[in-house]
């Protein structure tokens, strides 16, 4: 039973985590409508709603978003500490298996919608803007029950060219999407060794 | 009444808005403790936290980042079209002189915690990690009754400089809080005039 607005979301974000683990069982397209209509209200530079959301589906793609993360994971396991290579290698570190939904997520830097306003002296604005729709996507998904993988050990350039986006889309996420095998308030990283969270509420600086 | 979680997520997400115009009655501590303590559960990348928050309180300081928006908002409407100058003029687009409390929000791109995982082929995922806390702040204040505007329209640069950071912390950005003048479902820039939003929800392309 939700109490305030504020217990709500506190408790959302508390149990969102970036999972790993999926189900495999697919999402209702009535669902995913949903979240969808919700992302449309994040907030975006001049309202320039730069998000590209490209769901990829083919067998030929996703084995080459998996090719793409597996140079670079095993490229960053090596730049690791010796003795913590065994730890990292021993990490899951995407769901790229089994996750049934998995979006490549752009920024289309050349569009006109806003007109530019709010963007000319500080022109990755417009990339935060499509960070934000995607923390509102993994709030929204959570609230569906659904989890989400954020995963950034790739190479965009790979992503981008297996997926033939105009070259003017530059690659904020890829995202994976399923079911989660199970809910849990620490982050993996934590539950599996690699780091502690830091608690560091105080710790605004004052100007 | 709130209803499911997806319920209460809509209607915060709906109610969010790029807010321009406070009231300047100062906000309770105990409030942005609240705020706080609840972002911190906002994702990173390799949970490296990198956000730095830089309550910016003295006159000093408020003074030149208004000093920068203003430089850099004249030059803003110079570049505009002719005849949409006097609309984009008319827009009021930063609540500087009212917002009781200024964040600057900084990515510290130094940081060690999370040992570099998940950023060594996409190192732009840190920044992108302060922009997703920055959308929790944004709900987490809302939730609370507080307006938050985004102040895009200034250079990064001369924030950075009056607030005497570290070089290696980037901007991601300035923030107005306050509690509102009023609350309504419809952006700024839709209800002066400057562009409609464009509702694209079955717009995901697939692959």
């Amino acid at each position: 039973m939700p109490g305030t607005e504020f217990d709500v979301l506190r408790e959302l974000v508390a149990r969102r985590r970036d999972v790993r683990r999926f189900q495999t069982r697919p999402i209702g397209s009535d669902i995913l409508d949903d979240i969808f209509h919700l992302v449309e209200g994040a907030p975006s530079v001049g309202n320039s709603q730069p998000w590209r959301w490209v769901q990829v589906d083919g067998s030929e793609a996703r084995a080459k978003v998996k090719s793409s993360f597996q140079a670079a994971n095993e490229a960053a396991r090596k730049a690791v500490p010796e003795d913590r290579q065994g730890l990292y290698a021993n990490l899951k570190l995407a769901g790229l298996d089994e996750a049934p939904l998995q979006l490549a997520v752009f920024c289309d830097t050349q569009t006109t919608q806003g007109s530019g306003l709010g963007r000319q002296t500080q022109p990755e604005a417009l990339h935060y803007s499509v960070a934000c729709a995607i923390m509102i996507f993994w709030l929204a998904a959570k609230a569906r029950g659904l989890g989400v993988g954020w995963v950034s050990i790739l190479n965009p350039s790979d992503i981008s060219d297996c997926l033939d986006v105009p070259a003017s889309w530059d690659l904020i996420a890829y995202l994976c999407v399923g079911y989660p095998e199970d809910e849990h308030y620490d982050p993996e990283l934590e539950r599996y060794g690699w780091q502690d969270r830091v608690w560091s509420r105080h710790h605004v600086i004052k100007r």
